[in-house]
């Protein structure tokens, strides 16, 4: 019988892409087309609310660049998705041997600037669009929408608990991933845990509580197996007589020498609830026991929450984090610049479709700062132009080996806070953020200009 | 070097779970409780638009119960994350072993009706918890949108292109997989063709088109690759013109004795452009070349267009389908419904948390259907209640061994459409469909009213 994740192997991840990828290279290489080109891969625009994004995900897209290849058994399905055999012979041998510029995880960014930069033949960087995307579109959508939310918790830590519905395997490790690249303080998934090394956090459930015959006997037994770190949730049948049964094994743990960590909210009015019960705590000397609240949050609820006075020292934030709820996908697009024309030249292209315009040529992002060393603008221009600004693009791999030093999770996570810390607030609120600048250099305004009178007159012809 | 997805192995789904599974299965294991439990997987309720559930998942939920075990590497960590070691030394030896009932794959749903039912000793019950919701979440919510997408089809053949914007490697294959089940024709995602034998579609992308310098230049060289199922892209600088040029390929197919397979849209008006080029293509004699549309389509788009006399033969539906961009999540959970008392009995309990209240007790839904064998309405009731409807939940695991012949895809896929065309149209409808009745049977409404008296005393006592 079939294990249900037997086609989650890195070496089947030639065949993570969409089938017009292979049909594509299959004429590329039929029609002798083996010249470099550059694509671009970046976000179009910024969705509601946002202004700005976090980029994440370029360590799973060069690792898989280093290993990409077909195998026999992927030859022998294509072969019968009809493929020629000549062109399957090419795949046998195909390794990635191209060029990568990238922004460092963890970078700041908005729309149009490219995030990473593939020069390599054109069959190659065809091929590995749909992965990079995928693996691009998840990771950066959630670092981002997970920084919002660690922002509006005002310093109050936000732990990642959605992977009940995260959208499948990939997508808990990846979210659990980037929600720390974010700034959240850790996960529940616990194979998030084991293998990134992210903390993991999380105490107990409805079911329970409600498998023993009376509330308290759960959270006695609960705290006898952890007498220094329970947190008891409380709401299964009422918060305050919840809080009351706590307090008495809160309690009853002082005598034998320990301490309740918490209490965890997952329903109702979290804001008169939490003060409530703070204060029910605190009548009893309780104020070492935290208050840990979960339930539909995201960065507008916990925003409110903390508006309204919430007595809350702590979020666990699921569904709405982990599928990035309120837009589960960024306009995230990898596009040709340039090709390499006849004598060995490239040169700059760019296409027209409504609404879909793309800009032209080898590009680099430069970033200014103004006097305190905050982000001021950005602008995107041709790499062999002269600008000032701090360029946010550096080279990752040459000839398809790696030639970055790749960051710790813990230095991604330093990086992305430091750089959050230098955007100015205008640009970070929740809604109705100021847009931020970001210019194009004069000579990519003019060589747009060039190409589209050139473009209109041959698509005329 | 760490891969990119070496933590994706079968034997680490294990620690595929939220860290609170594990606190609380130490807190039983430390206390003693072994005793048997129900829990029901379902949906609270139902999204904004939707009107049923399509259910999909049963395969991977079977095959992770089959084989979830712990590794001395797993055991290490856990060790470092402080849990004891005679729970460790249980968590060696642990293997599922309980009993599962479910719905079929393919089966219309509604809210609050158990979709798997596992009755198995507490902790282990307990531990599968997250897997079993990541898995049905996932696949449940494509299936759903997908057969909406299906159903504002008509007819026409709709396949499902999100691969690059869905959330990770394992919902680009799982997306592909439900919404195959839900009647898509096809995907874009190779790898899914590979594993699942799913018909695989795609042509080729903008950049094709750009890195030719003439338009024209580009369409010959893939149809001279793909003489006969050549889909030509046509929006790159301008729709009609780009028609023009396909139509003049198409010519040049015909003097070989070969025919051009069709063209694609991907921007703009797509109505009126459909319009306009299949008069085009009509007038030169080319009504065998089809239209094929993409753009940021989903069920109320493909609808409108269709409403708009579209001339558009298949539709490829991207993010919108791949994330279920409208609603990313289903209300899923999955609830203790009885645990077993003191005499080895088993009793029906339930929780009162505002807005949360569950179904109490072991159940059963039956399915009642009109004079035409139509979807009439369901009933949930007790397992040991004489009820006339038709059984949903088979048992599908006993004693954690698979006692259920999984069907292949075709055969869900073929179940999912005999199911869905038994649901009356005026339950399908895209927007305002008509709620579908279910109830609760007259025991299951005695045993809430009972339950409930007896728990405000005992929360209050």
């Amino acid at each position: 019988m079939r294990s249900y994740l037997d086609w989650l192997k890195e070496e089947n991840m030639s065949l993570f892409t969409d089938f017009y990828e292979l049909t594509m290279c299959a004429s590329y290489f039929d029609n002798n087309k083996f010249e470099p080109a550059t694509f671009d891969l970046f976000i179009r625009r910024l969705p509601e609310n946002r202004s700005y994004f976090l980029f994440a995900g370029l360590e799973q897209v060069l690792l898989y660049l280093k290993t990409v290849k077909f195998t026999e058994e992927h030859l022998a399905y294509l072969k019968k998705q009809g493929f020629d055999q000549q062109f399957l012979d090419y795949l046998r041998d195909f390794r990635f041997t191209g060029d990568v510029w990238a922004a460092p995880e963890g970078t700041v960014a908005f729309p149009c600037e490219p995030l990473i930069r593939v020069t390599a033949p054109i069959i190659e960087a065809q091929l590995v669009e749909t992965f990079l995307l995928n693996t691009v579109n998840l990771q950066t959508m959630i670092a981002t929408k997970a920084s919002r939310v660690v922002n509006a918790a005002k310093g109050k830590a936000v732990i990642e608990f959605g992977l009940r519905r995260e959208h499948g395997v990939d997508a808990g490790m990846k979210v659990a991933r980037s929600s720390y690249i974010a700034g959240c303080h850790g996960t529940s998934n616990v194979l998030a845990g084991f293998q990134y090394g992210i903390p993991v956090f999380g105490t107990m459930a409805h079911s329970f509580v409600m498998s023993y015959e009376n509330e308290i006997d759960a959270f006695r037994a609960f705290a006898k197996t952890f007498p220094n770190k329970s947190t008891l949730l409380i709401d299964t049948y009422d918060d305050l007589a919840g809080a009351e049964k706590a307090a008495t094994v809160a309690k009853e743990l002082e005598k034998a020498g320990c301490k309740l960590g918490g209490v965890r909210l997952d329903s109702g009015d979290l804001a008169e609830i939490s003060k409530k019960v703070r204060k029910l705590l605190d009548d009893k000397g309780l104020q070492y026991v935290k208050i840990f609240a979960s339930g539909d949050l995201d960065e507008f609820k916990i925003a409110e929450l903390l508006k309204n006075g919430a007595k809350i020292d702590a979020f666990g934030v699921g569904t709405k984090l982990g599928t990035s709820a309120d837009k589960p996908y960024v306009d995230i697009i990898y596009k040709l610049c340039e090709t390499m024309g006849e004598r060995g030249k490239f040169s700059p292209i760019m296409k027209l479709s409504e609404g879909k315009v793309t800009l032209p040529g080898r590009k680099q992002v430069y970033r200014f700062k103004d006097e305190n060393g905050n982000y001021s603008k950005d602008m995107i221009a041709l790499v062999d132009e002269k600008v000032k600004g701090e360029p946010l693009l550096t080279k990752v791999m040459e000839k398809g080996k790696i030639t970055y030093d790749l960051p710790s999770l813990d230095e991604i996570r330093a990086a992305a806070a430091e750089n959050l810390s230098k955007l100015p607030a205008q640009y970070k609120k929740l809604t109705n953020s100021q847009p931020y600048t970001v210019e194009l250099s004069q000579d990519l305004e003019n060589l747009i200009k060039n190409l589209k009178k050139k473009l209109r007159k041959t698509s005329q012809a």
